[in-house]
C-alpha cells in the first residue's frame, strides 16, 4: 500500500525554459480541482502564508481569464492572465504574469491524476520564454511560495 | 533608404522549442494592427488560400478568447485559444491550439515595430512545449499558411 508523498518536488530542466513541479494530496481529484477552479478556495491556499489575496476577476472556462492582488506588508502584487483550457479533474492551461513584468509570459499546465483510495497527484507545467526568464523565476523564491501555498492547500482539503 | 521586405522569414531555434516569424508591410502599424484583431478583418488574410474562415468568437482584448473554423475541401479544422493580453498597436500574447490535438498548446506573442514612412514589422515568437511538438508543427506545413496568409494581408492592406 502506498503512501502519499505530501514533499512538492520542483523540477527546471537544464535544457528546456520549463519548470515542472509534481505534488500529491489526501483528498479526491474532485475536491482537489475544484480548490483550482473556485475563487473562494483559491483565495484561501494560493501563494505564501504571509500574502493576503483579493481576487478581481477569476472564471476558470475555457476562454476564460482572472486577474488578483497579493498583499504582503511591503506592498501588493497583480498577478493576470487567461484560461485557454479549463478540462474539469482533469487539465488546466493558462498563462501568467506579473503585471510588474508584463512582458515575461509563462504557459501553464496543471494535470490532475487520480491515484485512488481518495488520492490526488497534481502536475504543472511552466513554459518560459528562455532558460534565462526561467532562471530569473526560480531565482525569486517561487519554491516558497508553491510549498507554503500547497500545505495551506493540504489544511484546506482536510477541513 | 530603405526598401520593405516582403519576404516571411521563419526560424526554428535548434537549441529552444521556439519558432520565430519576422515580416514587414507597406501599411501603417495601426492598419496592420486592426487587421489582426478586428475579426471582419482577421478572416479576409488568416492562413494558407484555400481555406474558408468562419470566427465563432474573436475578442481581441485582455483576458479575451477566440474559436474560429478553417475549411477547405477535405475538411474543418476548429481552432482556439485565449489572449492573454492585447495593447493596442504593440504587442499580442495568446494561446493556440488545434481541436484534433487539445494537449498541444503554443504561446505565441507577437509585436508590432512602426518603421516609419507607413511600414510596419511584425515578430511573432511561438513556444512550444518541447523541441518535438515544435518540430512536429513546422513539418505539418505551417510555413505555407503563413506566408500565403501575410500574402492576402498586403492584399487587404493596399485595398
Amino acid at each position: 500500500m502506498s503512501t502519499t508523498t505530501r514533499e512538492t518536488t520542483i523540477t527546471a530542466d537544464p535544457a528546456a525554459p520549463t519548470v515542472r513541479i509534481a505534488r500529491e494530496f489526501d483528498a479526491p481529484v474532485a475536491n482537489v480541482f475544484r480548490a483550482h477552479v473556485d475563487p473562494d478556495l483559491v483565495k484561501r491556499w494560493l501563494g505564501p502564508r504571509n500574502l493576503t489575496m483579493e481576487i478581481h476577476r477569476f472564471d476558470a472556462e475555457t476562454g476564460g481569464a482572472y486577474r488578483y492582488t497579493h498583499r504582503d506588508d511591503d506592498g501588493e502584487y497583480v498577478f493576470y492572465g487567461s484560461f485557454h483550457e479549463v478540462r474539469p479533474t482533469e487539465r488546466i492551461v493558462q498563462t501568467f504574469s506579473y503585471e510588474g513584468f508584463p512582458d515575461s509570459v509563462t504557459l501553464e499546465t496543471m494535470t490532475f491524476t487520480d491515484l485512488g483510495d481518495g488520492r490526488t497527484r497534481i502536475e504543472g507545467l511552466s513554459l518560459f520564454e528562455s532558460i534565462e526568464a526561467r532562471d530569473a523565476m526560480v531565482a525569486s523564491g517561487m519554491e516558497v511560495g508553491v510549498r507554503e501555498g500547497y500545505e495551506q492547500l493540504d489544511e484546506l482539503l482536510a477541513e
